[in-house]
C-alpha cells in the first residue's frame, strides 16, 4: 500500500519534520515517490522513481525549507503500472486557469471510466485514470473556478463512484485547499497554539513547533498512518470527505 | 532577455555542462530559472523563482546526472509579469495523453488570443498565453497524437502567428522531439562521433566528451548564445524552425 501526506497550512509552512517521517516508510515503499508545493497559485512539483530513502531529490526535500500552504506527497509501492516517472504520484493538471494536483493510496478494479475530454492519462495507472476522470467531471459541472463550497459538493458527489470501484483514499488541491477523501487508512491532525515537542513514530526524531510559529498559526496534517507519537491524530471515517482551508476543516 | 537551453538526444542524456554553462550566465537572468526532463513519457519538472546561480534545486541538477532524452530549460529575466513561481518556465500542460514542456524567449506585444478550450494560463506572462492558444490550436488540428512530421507541418503554420507579435524565440517538447523556433537569438549544435573535449564559453570548465559517450550517440544542443567556444553552432533564421528527434535535425 501506498502512503500519503498531505498539509494545509494559514502560513507558509515547511514539511521537512513530515517528510522525513513519511520517506522513513519507503523502505518497503520502494516504487518511487512524489511531493507537491503550492506557493500561491505557481507549484513546485518533484518526482523521482527511485525510492524516497536513496533519492538526492528527497534528501533535497527533507534539507530545504520550501514555504508551502498546500502540501500533497506519496510513495509508492506499485499496485498497477509498472515503476516509471509517468506513474508516480502526485499528478498534475491544469482547469480553469489552476494547477491541480491528486495522489492516491489504494486500487481500483475494472475502472475504465470514458474520457473523452481534455484529460487524458500518460501512464497506466488507476489512480491517473481517475484524476483524469474527476477533472472531466469538474469541467463539466462548473463553468469557470467555483467557490470551495461548491467544489466540495461536487466532489462529494463524485467520490463515492470512484471508491465503489476498490480503495480510494485521496488527497486533492488546488492550492486554494486541501481535499481529503478516507476510504480505509487516513488520518488527519490539527496543530495550532498552544505548539509544544512532537516526536516521530518511526525514527528518533523531535522537533518544538513552539520556537518555528506564532500564536495564530493553524495547520492541518493527513497521512495514511499518524506520524508522530504525541498528537491526537483522528481517522478518516469510510467513505469520509474532508475539506481544509486556512489549516482547519470546512464544514461541507 | 531570458535565455534558452534545449537538448535532444538518441540516447539518455544529462545536461550538467551546458546546464552550468547556462546558470553562468544567471547573474543578469535573476527572475527565476526552471527545467524539465523527459524520461520516456514521464517528467521532471524543476521550477525556482530564485536565480540559477544561488538556488538548491539549480546546485541538484548541476551535480545529480538526470539523463534524459529531451531537455527544455530557461533561465528568466522579466519582462512581463511579476516574479514568481508561476511565470517561471519552461510550462507543462498534458495533450493527447503526452505531456507537453514550453519555454520562450522574447515578447509579445498585444497577444490576448481567444483562449476558449482547455488551455487556460494560470500566470500572466504573454509566454503561457502563447503556449495556451498553442496546445489549443493543435488540439483542433488533430483529434489525437500525430506524427512528428505532421506536428511540425502544423506548427509551421501556427509559430508565425505568435512571430508577428514580436519575438518569439522558443523551445517546445513532448518527449517524442523537440522543437525550436529562432527569432532573433538562437543557436544549435549537432554533437556526434568522433567527440572531443569542449569548453565553456562564460566559464573556465571543460569536459571530454569522448570519455563518456560511444560512436553512435549523437546529440542536438539549442541555446540562445552558444555556450561553447570550440564547436561549430549555427545560427538560426530569423523565423526558422527545427524540429530535432534522436540528436538529429528532421526535415520540415
Amino acid at each position: 500500500m501506498c502512503q500519503l501526506l498531505g498539509m494545509n497550512a494559514n502560513t507558509p509552512t515547511d514539511v521537512m519534520f513530515s517528510f522525513t517521517g513519511l520517506a522513513t516508510r519507503a523502505e518497503e515503499h520502494k516504487d518511487g515517490f512524489g511531493i507537491a508545493f503550492f506557493e500561491g497559485h505557481g507549484l513546485r512539483h518533484f518526482v523521482d522513481h527511485h525510492s524516497a530513502r536513496h533519492s538526492p531529490l528527497a534528501e533535497l526535500v527533507k534539507h530545504y525549507p520550501i514555504k508551502s500552504g498546500n502540501v500533497i506527497a506519496h510513495i509508492r509501492k506499485a499496485t498497477q503500472g509498472q515503476v516509471s516517472l509517468e506513474n508516480t504520484h502526485p499528478f498534475q493538471r491544469e482547469l480553469w486557469g489552476r494547477y491541480w494536483v491528486f495522489a492516491h493510496n489504494g486500487n481500483l478494479v475494472d475502472f475504465h471510466p470514458r474520457l473523452h475530454a481534455a484529460f487524458r492519462p500518460v501512464g497506466q495507472t488507476d489512480s491517473e485514470r481517475a484524476f483524469c476522470w474527476l477533472m472531466q467531471e469538474l469541467a463539466k459541472a462548473h463553468a469557470a473556478v467555483p467557490s470551495i463550497e461548491e467544489l466540495s459538493r461536487t466532489l462529494a458527489e463524485l467520490l463515492p463512484q470512484l471508491n465503489r470501484h476498490g480503495t480510494f483514499n485521496m488527497l486533492l488541491s488546488n492550492g486554494q485547499a486541501l481535499w481529503a477523501h478516507g476510504s480505509t487508512h487516513l488520518h488527519y491532525l490539527l496543530r495550532k497554539h498552544p505548539f509544544g515537542a512532537v516526536h516521530l513514530k518511526d525514527e528518533d526524531l523531535s522537533v518544538d513547533f513552539a520556537a518555528q510559529t506564532t500564536t495564530q498559526d493553524r495547520v492541518a496534517v493527513v497521512a495514511t498512518e499518524p506520524l508522530t507519537r504525541d498528537e491526537p491524530w483522528v481517522a478518516f471515517a469510510p467513505g469520509e470527505l474532508k475539506v481544509f482551508v486556512g489549516g482547519a476543516p470546512l464544514p461541507i
